[in-house]
């Protein structure tokens, strides 16, 4: 395969999902896959992780065909695949976790192939943020690091997390997240105190809502795409993450009107992920309904000029 | 005074604010006080309301020289002001209601004076659907109808409000209210289905989040203006409502494009509105301010054009 210039490291699971519309026991999920899959409209990903000795083939053929790079991608044949279960309540913004059985994660530590680790744009997907510093350390100079975490790091584990911070350029967060981590509530001190800590691109997502960009000194709210039906929104973090580092590595831009454009393809990748459990909606749509999508969104958040005002 | 275009319904009262920035017990307040004071950046409103006996000189001299009409303001000396205690949690979207008393409110039926029953823009405040009803019956033809209601309203006279919304040109609400009233949760089919009940502008506030923006076959959507503080959220819907009609009225403009502006202003008015207690803020803010911040909120949502996407 041609080289690419976007690595992601995170989990790639087995999910099982329900929500008020249904319910998918045995869903191929896990935050590289979604991020990879996003990201493959763009560019053709490398992926670093681990599955179990029950791993489909026909999944390995899935992401392959995306044009996934799956050479980091090993097998342990003493566990299972990672394995979580959640419950989506009916406002679809909260969650309740059924289980999280770690299996073959648990004893992970992320190996990056030598014929990689010069790769520029890397994400550092949802993981323990000393496995992060760790792949880092594996890595030869990259242009741009991005970074997602979670509550239970943020807890747990802030010191690792803030010595990893300092070695990121894009901090991907949500709300909830970002104010355990800065204790602050409104989203411009957030912003700014995310900042502090290393990144110069801190991107708080809302969820249904949208996102805020920190790029310097550039901010920039962004709406989600409004929607008729979210059918699951599982991997929706995920898969902006993957359109926003696949929008990034495919231009090599990182200008703050850029960095722009990468938020709103992350928002339009999304979109597309909500409308259907899984992967299935991502899988289905076509380069145009990209497109069509951002240029929907543009329309949608146009602010005339104020004429008189001014 | 001049003849004005604009006519607000509502509330004017005295406050119990408890925030975590601070307490404030006797603050001016009100649903058509804080649109009354958002809206006289643009017009000279016309007040059609009540106070009690207790009601100082001195906020209704605050009120007449903004330019607030105060002709249909009635005062009630049997009874004291309407009264309301709030506090608001740690973060700033919850607030719990300390007490409601009702006061001259409680058997007040509003009385448009008949020379401005003529106005052509007219606000129905959140107060009794029955007496939104009855305001509108005392009007000539009016040329845009907004009005705002809250949950205790949905709940208990539903027939009432959906009797009224028929008559409506515009209406205001946030998101929860809007799940009470259609039971849909994605905001667009939220939308489409609070305009199949006559309004064909919906207003979806969100908070902090900023509103989405129905304007017949128009979608809009617009970001809260990223604040570093919010000292004290009561009045931002009122507010965010009073720039909104203000702005209509004065312009005369109802097409979807000029409709955007309003919700911007609107959106304007009550960032401003939240940075202080009470009308503190908001009566400090200069018409150039007003102009700046419309400008800050456009460069924060400009979305650039796609590229190699399109």
């Amino acid at each position: 395969m041609t080289k690419s210039p976007l690595l992601v490291v995170g989990s790639v699971a087995y999910d099982d999902v329900e929500t008020p519309h249904g319910h998918r026991p045995n869903q191929l999920g896990g935050a590289a896959t979604y991020f990879s899959v996003a990201a493959s409209f763009f560019v053709r990903p490398h992926l670093v992780g681990v599955v179990g000795r029950d791993f489909h083939e026909r999944d390995r053929a899935l992401l392959a065909e995306r044009g996934v790079d799956l050479a980091g991608l090993e097998t342990d044949a003493t566990q299972d695949t990672f394995r979580w279960g959640g419950r989506y309540h009916e406002n679809m913004n909260d969650r309740t976790t059924l289980f999280t059985y770690l299996n073959a994660f648990q004893s992970f530590r992320p190996k990056v192939p030598p014929a990689i680790q010069h790769v520029p744009y890397v994400f550092l997907a949802n993981i323990d943020p000393v496995l992060q510093h760790e792949v880092l350390g594996q890595m030869r100079k990259p242009h741009f690091v991005g970074l997602d975490t979670m509550n239970f790091w943020i807890g747990g584990k802030r010191d690792e997390l803030i010595a990893v911070l300092r070695q990121v350029d894009g901090l991907v967060i949500n709300d909830e997240e970002g104010r355990l981590l800065t204790d602050r509530r409104s989203v411009l001190a957030m912003g700014k105190e995310l900042q502090s800590l290393g990144p110069k691109t801190v991107i708080i997502k809302r969820g249904e809502y949208g996102a805020v960009l920190l790029c310097h000194d550039d901010v920039f709210t962004v709406p989600a795409v409004p929607l008729d039906q979210v059918l699951d929104p599982t991997g929706a973090g995920d898969t902006f993450a993957g359109g926003f580092m696949g929008w990034l590595a495919r231009t090599g831009d990182l200008s703050p009107e850029n960095v722009r454009r990468a938020v709103v393809i992350g928002s339009v990748m999304a979109s597309f992920c909500v409308e259907g459990f899984g992967l299935e909606r991502l899988l289905a749509v076509r380069q145009d309904e990209v497109a069509a999508r951002y240029e929907r969104l543009l329309r949608y958040a146009h602010i005339p000029h104020a004429g008189e005002l001014s």
